[in-house]
């Protein structure tokens, strides 16, 4: 079976891992000459836009899938008339909107922050008055690792910021006082089988995700599930979708879904049984899903700009290393590692070995 | 750093999925324009004795090493000169040529079968008349999966065996009332540290490996280590090495070194902290070994000939697939199976299931 993947970064690259084994073969689409899932698969380098390339692509796979949401729609829409398309057109168009994602919740009875969509300053202005300070105006599309939003703490930060972000449509969201961020990470199969991975404890830095905790029976398995659960069945989604919500006064207030494999799912590769990217193909593929369960206990640790001395991050046992083969550079994410040990005491010393070694 | 490997089959396939999370990159010579590991790396097709290929090769990567050690003394001899190789030209002269290996057994006091040097009819009637029937004459190189070889059970057997097996150089061992055939992979780093995965018992059908079970606490496992910890130190090696065993009377009788990854360690990717690919290509590139413990249970069974349908192979539960992307033919191993469970009972268990599945 081929599988075409919609760009070829990092998750291209680990969908390509997983799926080798499985007897499948990859085409990327990526404009970029040195995407790193390339040497992995056919790369057709070319703009997501290039109807030439996406037929092309179509008539070479099986199947496509996205490693990434903010593929245009017309894209999908291309493609979907040649070969089936997971997730769905539908399933992206709600994701890479933060409007339609935050209204869906809404409608499905998830509690969610405060949310107003702003077209305009005076939309800004009037959703302060309304909704209060803090709070954070993002672009509703085209958001991710922090990029493209603004947190409003006095009203001298309220001014000007829609021009600020672009004069594109926003929404301004109340600032939500949460005591921790945990995200769950479902897949769901053609025939709407669904599972579930443990939930997530996740620590971000400057917007970016720095280090993920797979959690040992959380009080809030359950009802994340519950919510997740409700989504999945809206979209009546294929494949692997990451929810991301804030605790707050021991309840979830849903934050933002990613319809793809995510970055507080790659502990899994190790950490569980089937790894988020084995379930990914699974269900896109029709096959049976795999077991979501946890091998010990597991955390994921994201290299940022630069990979540490690859001697020195496996010489750390249990330690194991995902260079992603791209260069080098500022705030971007390059590798991770994922630690899976015998007991919660000793994966919190390993972060802190891992920890000093990004720190070194 | 780029990784050059002579051979491009399903054992190359597997050092670069184990290495790619290394940041590494793959170049596999192989003349089989089919040669499955070529997806995953840069595929130079040409024979193992075309000079300007080789040097390509040698130009192109950090180091070179080997998926299996039936590479002429000459190929290495020659990338040799421009590039670090690893295991040793000495390494694969003596993994290649039984003679040379049972010799070095009997050099370093490793009990094994008795054996002859035949090069003649008349070498092989006498070497019969000392050693006695049963007996197995074997090609002195070039054997694999029970090719190159017959067993001689009565004198009429001894007939012109040695103008059937092609009239060139051969072995004769006497044949051994085995209980069990077990092996014992191991590595070794650049500097001399040694490690040893648990003992594995094996089953063999037709000469060809099916079954690998990861012995939990092995009896023999020290005695085992220890045989090889003397063959390692003595070619100074650097790498993964197979060595198979004969149980006999609670004790071991060597049969032969893979101076390589091997099948029966194909177990180790899901089954042990650190696989024996990632091991091997830490050991070569100068890397720390990583942990060779098991995680869990597991057993290994091959695929011979045909994948059955993967849905099926996949619907079971701590069932992990290997599938290699090759042509199915009869008698060809197309992929293989690792089990993984808490328990040796349930281990057992899917052990019948999987086979249930290569039957039907």
């Amino acid at each position: 079976m081929k599988i075409g993947v919609i760009g070829g970064g990092q998750l291209g690259r680990m969908l390509a891992l997983a799926g080798t084994p499985l007897g499948m073969n990859f085409a990327f689409l990526d404009p970029a000459p040195d995407a790193c899932a390339a040497p992995l698969g056919e790369h057709l380098r070319a703009d997501y836009g290039d109807q030439d390339h996406l037929r092309q692509l179509a008539d070479e796979v099986d199947l496509v899938t996205f490693e990434f949401e903010s593929v245009p729609a017309e894209t999908v829409a291309f493609l979907s008339q040649f070969v089936p398309v997971y997730p769905s057109a539908e399933a992206l168009r709600i994701a890479r909107d933060r409007l339609f994602e935050k209204s869906m919740f809404r409608d499905l009875g998830i509690p969610t922050p405060a949310f107003a969509d702003i077209l305009s300053q005076a939309d800004l202005d009037a959703a302060v008055a309304s909704i209060g300070l803090p709070a954070v105006l993002k672009t509703r599309t085209l958001g991710y690792d922090g990029k493209g939003q603004k947190v409003l703490r006095t009203p001298e930060d309220v001014v000007g910021t829609f021009a600020e972000l672009g004069s594109v449509p926003c929404l301004l969201e109340g600032f939500v006082p949460f005591t921790g961020e945990v995200s769950l990470v479902a897949v769901r199969a053609r025939d709407g089988e669904t599972r579930f991975y443990p939930l997530v404890h996740n620590t971000h830095d400057s917007g970016i995700l720095r280090l993920s905790v797979a959690s040992d029976a959380h009080p809030l398995q359950g009802l994340a599930e519950d919510y997740v659960g409700r989504v999945l069945q809206k979209l009546d989604y294929v494949g692997v979708m990451a929810f991301e919500f804030f605790e707050v006064d021991g309840g979830l207030k849903a934050n933002e879904i990613a319809p793809r494999v995510h970055n507080s799912g790659h502990w899994t590769i190790e950490g569980a049984e089937c790894s988020q990217f084995e379930n990914h193909l699974r269900a896109v593929a029709g096959l049976p899903l795999g077991s979501t369960a946890k091998v010990g206990e597991s955390a994921m640790l994201n290299f940022i700009g630069e990979v540490p001395a690859v001697d020195k991050v496996v010489a750390i046992e249990g330690c194991h290393l995902h260079h992603y083969g791209k260069a080098f550079k500022a705030g971007r994410k390059v590798g991770h590692a994922t630690l899976r040990c015998q007991d919660m005491a000793t994966l919190k010393a390993k972060i802190v070995d891992v920890e000093a070694l990004i720190a070194g």
